[in-house]
């Protein structure tokens, strides 16, 4: 016989969950639905696959290379199974749903991806998340965060810390220094790796205005608490009054996530421009200590609408349950060993009592014919037993 | 500007659910989760991809035409996107889950396929089904059908009709008909369309001994009231005791289906055959008048464990949670007009009421900087106002 535990193995970054797992993972998706729900927050449910078309719409090519691609055998057309959800709930907001109004998304699903985003990661995460759609203002931007962080407290993830940013800043000095978009790319790469001598090596053979230099020598260096944002207001002076307004943005928001999220670190980091190439203002990352990646990600990206035929604000963020479940389910109970044994008679009594147990939600197992295994051998710790010609549940 | 309405288009047989849809089919799917889990199936959450050998086992080739391939980077070989839940599921208590008792596993998560197993069908079911393993008996059988049926019925799905086989009768009428696999599989397909007249030609040409020709000719017309049970087993008197046997166990589980749940119409058909070539024992399809295919399918495949190097009996069914939705939602209330809405002011007592609220239940959605839409334009029948310094939850 062939060593069968290599033969069944899963791909690399593909998982799935047994019972005492999967139950709790269940919880939790509810858990979470439930406060999104609670929030204003309405669950939508996009399509496992959408034409490549669809889904390369108002997001980077770094999704393309990230999508599997299929072939539609019906229209002769390139599909793609879903790696990023955010694209798809853009997509019903702009096209699906009519009105002017705000509109709370939130979804939750399997997606699938080429390769993880992060070493030893996921490649078919459980993405869930919240958008909020057609408001421009530091609300919604608040509201989302708040979300979030809720989220992220009722799955006992603990000390929290927002590494925030704007990518209005960066975007607005690389304008200035008339930076092309290959330059931009080379920058924005540097930056991403917080790579000093590159950065200042880069600039100096860049020929830059001396204030435009000094300005992007500066951004990688520009983080850390609230004070920075001072720091910043200084050095920017000089510069675009977008900058000042991006700061101004950034204040008033770190300063309503402070007083509302005491227990919250905050790192204020004017380099994090995760997502740049749809982001078009706030972005951050929540990250826990000893995690080696962020637990959760969001920003605003009001571009995406117009790629979909209407413009329309929007802010949001998403993370993994899976990650969550990490933190959670040490906390949860598993349903496992809870159940009811009930013999395997027929008699009326016994029917109409088990469908009472049953509907009052509790787990009654029943016994099979010729079955040899204890009702403790199939997890039940209780069992109907007949006392005094009545049906009744006993300890086992 | 292009035709967007064109452009954004899903893939035929492939749909999403906008807010009012996907909350309802969230709530239904908690509702037979819980369900499940009130007669003793415990969840497992399989993967959404897999290597093709895994996916191909123990399951005959129609489920590898209609598996979307995908080259896994990783490791240079093939993987498919699962169309079908049940062969997942059996691996996981085959491989995955330890012991020799009768494991009650369900599912629920979307599957993909090349083309719809139905004219006009979905090419993405929500797959949602429930599997027994490890008893070989006439209990297991009945209480999985029992469990389908429960389902139906909380679903609303009317006028429900089991049309129910065996296929041990045909396999064991091949077998004395010395039918070749080929024969075997021409003849199957004529049973499947129901084809008299082909039939009888093909056995005319056929030369089978005059008993046996006899036979296959009644075969697939075989079906009606539970008599037919009866007219069988006269007829196959003098075949294989095999056929008696299978007659035997439909007639007592067919018995106990009428007992226990009078209001379903039962229809035995000894040409009801689906999925042949994994069954091994009963097979079913749950109809109701109107839809043109089956609501719900579910068969006995004893086989399947021993493809998986482990032999475990297994009985069990599956559905989509769409299909069901079709019936079920008209008798569910959409969530989406009622919620509270609450004001955008910062004050302590009305952020502790908001969270109290949500605490509840409530679904409670805040005001925006600058948003000039009404509660009623967001979709709240509620909303909280300051009367007399205190705040207060007050009709629209």
């Amino acid at each position: 016989m062939p060593n069968t535990d290599q033969y069944w193995a899963l791909p690399d970054g593909i998982s799935e969950a047994l019972p005492d797992e999967a139950e709790r993972l269940e919880q939790l998706r509810r858990n979470l639905l439930d406060l999104f729900s609670a929030w204003g927050y309405r669950l939508v449910m996009p399509p496992l696959v959408e034409f490549m078309e669809s889904l390369r719409t108002g997001h980077g090519s770094h999704l393309d290379v990230q999508t599997f691609k299929l072939t539609d055998q019906l229209s002769g057309r390139m599909m793609g199974v879903r790696a990023d959800m955010t694209p798809q709930v853009a997509r019903i907001d702009a096209h699906k749903l009519k009105g002017n109004q705000a509109n709370r998304l939130c979804y939750i699903g399997s997606v699938l991806r080429t390769r993880s985003f992060h070493r030893d990661g996921s490649r078919s995460p459980l993405q869930v998340g919240a958008e909020l759609f057609g408001h421009a203002g530091l609300d919604s931007d608040f509201e989302v965060i708040s979300l979030l962080l809720e989220t992220l407290t009722h799955c006992h993830v603990p000390n929290l810390v927002v590494d925030i940013g704007h990518v209005g800043i960066f975007r607005s000095l690389a304008r200035a220094a008339g930076l092309n978009a290959r330059q931009e790319s080379t920058f924005y790469d540097m930056l991403e790796r917080k790579s000093l001598p590159e950065i200042d090596e880069w600039l100096a053979q860049a020929k830059l205005p001396t204030d435009i230099s000094g300005w992007l020598r500066q951004l990688p260096r520009l983080n850390g608490s609230q004070a920075v944002l001072d720091q910043a207001a200084e050095l920017f002076a000089g510069a675009h009054p977008d900058i000042q307004e991006a700061l101004a943005y950034l204040r008033t928001l770190v300063g309503r996530l402070a007083a509302s999220f005491p227990d919250c670190r905050i790192h204020v980091d004017l380099a994090e421009l995760s997502g740049y190439d749809y982001h078009t203002g706030i972005v951050y990352g929540i990250y826990t200590p000893g995690l080696g990646r962020e637990v959760a990600r969001g920003g605003r990206y009001d571009g995406i609408g117009e790629a979909f035929g209407r413009v329309r604000p929007a802010t949001g963020f998403s993370t993994d349950l899976r990650t969550l479940a990490g933190f959670a389910l040490p906390h949860m109970q598993a349903s496992g060993n809870a159940a009811i044994f009930a013999p395997d008679t027929q008699d009326a009594a016994l029917e109409q009592l088990i469908r009472d147990l049953r509907n009052q939600g509790k787990r009654v197992v029943r016994a099979l014919d010729g079955q040899a295994a204890t009702p403790a051998a199939l997890g039940c710790n209780q069992q109907i037993t007949q006392q005094n010609g009545q049906w009744a549940v006993v300890a086992v």
